[in-house]
């Protein structure tokens, strides 16, 4: 059983008193406003002395740690002056062409998002790059013959909430309306998404994270898939931005969440083309370094293609064949990926452990206890949420803004927290973690008095 | 001095016949019809022959060889397993963040363009890809502030005939209309050009390769780039699209252009924000896998950035970091690319040769003869530039397209073809080349006969 009591930042003052331990353990809001004001009082205390530790710690994005990068330094090794730079069919990786990528990437892409490789075009760098071209070419050119977003009045997107600042980020950037619709944790709300996108052609698309979701860590069931591979939308170039960015970025190996391809749910529902799937490498190999991919029908493709083939004479080729030759297959993949879970896990339980430990009953925040990807999700007393992080931010440790998961930024409930463990250690984690608890339960003893 | 008469693939009678050899020394234009007919009978068995040779050369794109590719492997012994992967401000370059490219990166792109690093963003592996994405962002952001250009009825880019193809197929994608300007040998001709932008505000934009242009390798005089940085266009979103894509791509030791830096000269002419330009390492380290760079006034790199921010999280810095510690500064750039051009230099000379070899006196085509960059420009006769290049492809070797240096893939004179001898060897290059000139002499012939 992993453990972080050596790691916490607690003032002797913090666990000494008994009486205040079990005030703290009674829900807060079951405190009499004397008790409160004497936990506050405490609380206080222990914030200022924290302050003086002179924490510097960033949870704020997703970011892997030095030493996952680590991990995967032989890379590097892979192609020397005296490689074969030709691919699988004979293709001199080092010149022009090729387009929509290697034939070898586009299976080692496909097998990540587990569709077939010619669904498949591998491009740059980014998926997120990807995702936005996507948008970008549909204000200016439309989807499969439709007509561009940019002639239109009104273009709006649905936004499970809460969910990826960047994706929120482009949207917002070319003035498309943005609606947000409720995350569960079997998926966004599909009365919603499906009464929504069936009455309003002005609605065009969808993003979603379908696997691990950013910030939950939420898996979207069955049932939601294929209701969302059924959706009937009022728009014609309605489509559904399926992020598949946490595919194979499990934290267990005997808990792992697996989701329905959507691809072929999409056929089978005789919607083939209503989906764009993006998956990279970026938490795979390295961050900014690493292979992208968007996967949609042969249709969408084609059209994708009409813009690519202006936009580019061709991807980076040697650093598709790089990564081809590094991880061989997909077995090679899913074996690198224990390794990342094995760094990951302790930090991911090292934040369980210490909400756990510290916040436990007293009703003043819940969070997600995901199986994988990169973040867990704290939901504060309504109102709380920018304070807290303000707080937090005040004594040295950066959180995700409040309100970044959010469109506009703006949280109407002023509650959820993103937390990022992935790049600070597990002892880090927990100091950080330590820190953010103390500041949760501060300003919910200020939002309590101040009721 | 080079020769390549061991390469030519003329049939025992093309040189046999004293009388024909003299016929073919007069301007065709001169000859009798009789004289015609008899070169016609002589020349169309010659062809036929050829086509039995079965030839199979590619000179339709700029490609850098395999020779030159292999020039560059040691770049991939630059980065290894135990490698210091921080660049020289100590960022991780593995992971996320940067956006604007790495400092060393930016100073090796910004010695390339002759500018500062400060006015640089570096970028992803095509300045092709950032040329779009410019163009694109105008379309659906504007350009600093100005109404988007998707707002606008109309929107035109002057062009510089014969030009880019891939130039022009960008502004043809977003529906831009082009307006043909005429090239001469000191660039664009600039009164039509200060005309035209003065005139009209609905001309936002130029396409110019201001060195070794594309396809004549012509650079542009210094008067040239003076009155491009004094234009006074009437519209206030008007930029200058400066592809420095042959900066460095010299022929020769002792004749190499140089051109007037045009940022600065912008900047002295009270014009700062007037230009963008574009560079690459595609022609330099490799084709698809270098690293492409912007630069621009500090007004216009901050506009970009903030739809840059919202399109990528950085580019890959791994890349950038490898470049630069592979080629160290300018001096490591300039003594490559003294490599290339010792194995370039014999390929235009052996074309050189065949042209005037062939060609000189018959008044039936000229072409330009570059100090450097990629491209040989042909102009025939007028009308038969489309059936030239279908000659060569039926006897097996593939020419850019006839039309392709003109917007909308249309010369009006059907005169201008494009040489790019840079891929096949020296020998392939002549055999090409004499294969050519006898097309030139056939359709230049058949043309005379049937008028």
């Amino acid at each position: 059983m992993y453990t972080i009591i050596q790691f916490s930042i607690k003032t002797p003052g913090y666990n000494g008193k008994v009486g205040l331990e079990d005030m703290e353990r009674k829900a807060y809001k079951e405190l009499s406003r004397e008790e409160l004001q004497q936990l506050h009082t405490q609380l206080t205390k222990e914030y200022e002395e924290a302050k003086t530790k002179g924490l510097q710690l960033d949870m704020s994005r997703g970011k892997p740690s030095v030493t996952q990068l680590d991990m995967g330094m032989d890379i590097f090794d892979v192609l020397n002056a005296w490689s074969d730079m030709r691919s699988m069919e004979k293709i001199d990786v080092r010149n022009y062409g090729v387009l929509d990528g290697l034939t070898e990437a586009k299976h080692m892409m496909a097998d990540i998002m587990g569709v077939s490789a010619d669904n498949v075009i591998v491009c740059g760098n980014a998926s997120l790059t990807i995702m936005y071209d996507t948008v970008s070419r549909s204000m200016t050119h439309g989807v499969m013959g439709g007509t561009p977003w940019c002639k239109l009045d009104r273009v709006k997107f649905l936004c499970p909430v809460p969910g990826y600042d960047r994706h929120f980020a482009i949207t917002e950037h070319f003035g498309i309306e943005m609606i947000n619709v409720p995350m569960t944790p079997q998926g966004p709300d599909m009365d919603m998404v499906e009464k929504l996108v069936s009455e309003d052609e002005s609605i065009k698309g969808i993003w979603c994270v379908p696997k691990y979701s950013n910030p939950q860590g939420y898996s979207y069931s069955d049932e939601t898939i294929r209701r969302f591979a059924a959706l009937k939308p009022a728009a014609k170039d309605f489509r559904i931005f399926w992020d598949n960015a946490y595919a194979v970025h499990h934290l267990y190996e005997d808990r792992q969440d697996e989701i329905l391809e959507i691809l072929s749910e999409c056929e089978k529902a005789g919607n083939p083309d209503i989906v764009y799937e993006f998956s990279s490498t970026s938490k795979i190999s390295f961050s900014g370094a690493g292979v992208a991919a968007i996967a949609a029908s042969k249709g969408n493709l084609e059209y994708i293609k009409k813009s690519m083939t202006i936009q580019t004479i061709g991807y980076d080729k040697i650093n598709q064949l790089r990564h081809v030759r590094y991880f061989k297959d997909f077995e090679g993949i899913k074996e690198h990926m224990k390794k990342h879970a094995a760094i990951m896990r302790p930090k991911f339980e090292a934040v369980q452990q210490v909400l756990e430990n510290e916040l436990a009953g007293l009703q003043i925040g819940s969070w997600t206890k995901p199986n994988g990807g990169y973040f867990i999700s704290f939901d504060a007393m309504e109102g709380c949420a920018k304070a807290i992080v303000a707080k937090c931010k005040e004594a040295g440790v950066t959180l995700t803004g409040a309100g970044a998961t959010f469109p506009y930024g703006k949280d109407p409930l002023d509650s959820n927290i993103r937390i990022a463990p992935s790049f600070p250690t597990p002892e880090e984690m927990a100091m950080a973690t330590d820190l953010f608890v103390l500041c949760v339960k501060l300003v919910s003893v200020e939002k309590l008095l101040a009721s």
